[in-house]
């Protein structure tokens, strides 16, 4: 049923490309809904997927990657680690279902991520288990690259930040 | 992967009110999108569901309800013949899928035809195939209705109505 769900979120960006005249607006809105969306998901994920509490960062991105991507999208990105603090991470696809039926973007729409949706579900799943992350797009096909790569900053945990301020 | 799916369009839906007041207008856009939908996504159902072509108004309604429901949003609506004429059918669902995350319509919402999309969509694809409908919503169980149901009617065909008007 993926093809349905493709062209319905093509018909989303398409509708906020009209409401909003600047990328960035759209990206962010994307971004936001996202959110919501992730944050509403979550449950269902842990209900369905049955993963434990995961131990570390690298872990979770492993759990992103592997359960999350292929339960929902039927893909599963490749992980690397990409610091030397362990926490930041990239999603590597060689395939993104979401562009399916997209050719390439228009030529005034050459700053859209046009799936950033998925960087907000993943944010507001993440901070449903407690972990803070800024999640953002570093390559995608659409413009080009050679592959697409989401990467995920993992934030120091809110217990730390309040650990120190006390 | 249906959650995912719901949600986003349930993002959709979102956005068209905030960016429509009347619950016509909505309405009409998702029917609109719907049908931008269905004429893309005809390609896919009939490579995927190896469907012949149909030899009646009644096959058709049977594998619209059968195998392209079934094949996208996972359910099998019933399906019954409301006129004499045999053009006219219901495909009567008693759980909509789309409709999982949405407790009940706001009050100031009351006119949404909140899946218009679906309507949008099997009108899209019959016109791919040369069959003229129209498909609107006639029960919704988030109107309190007990069932949820689509009315298909057919139009008369193209060619007939060429013919008779040489």
């Amino acid at each position: 049923s993926r093809e349905l769900f493709v062209l319905t979120y093509g018909a989303l960006v398409a509708q906020l490309c009209k409401d909003y005249e600047k990328d960035e607006d759209v990206n962010t809105y994307l971004d936001r809904m996202g959110y919501g969306i992730g944050v509403r998901l979550i449950d269902d994920f842990l209900a369905r997927s049955a993963v434990k509490k995961c131990r570390s960062y690298s872990e979770t991105a492993d759990v992103i990657a592997q359960v999350a991507f292929k339960m929902y999208l039927g893909v599963t990105p490749t992980v690397s680690c990409s610091s030397a603090a362990g926490n930041e991470f990239s999603l590597i696809l060689d395939k993104n279902p979401l562009v399916d039926f997209v050719e390439e973007l228009p030529a005034e729409r050459a700053s859209l991520c046009y799936c950033n949706l998925l960087c907000g579900v993943i944010r507001g799943a993440l901070e449903m288990v407690h972990l803070a992350a800024e999640v953002t797009f570093l390559q995608d096909r659409l413009k080009g690259d050679a592959v697409t790569e989401i990467g995920i900053t993992f934030l120091r945990k809110a217990e730390d930040r309040k650990q120190k301020r006390d």
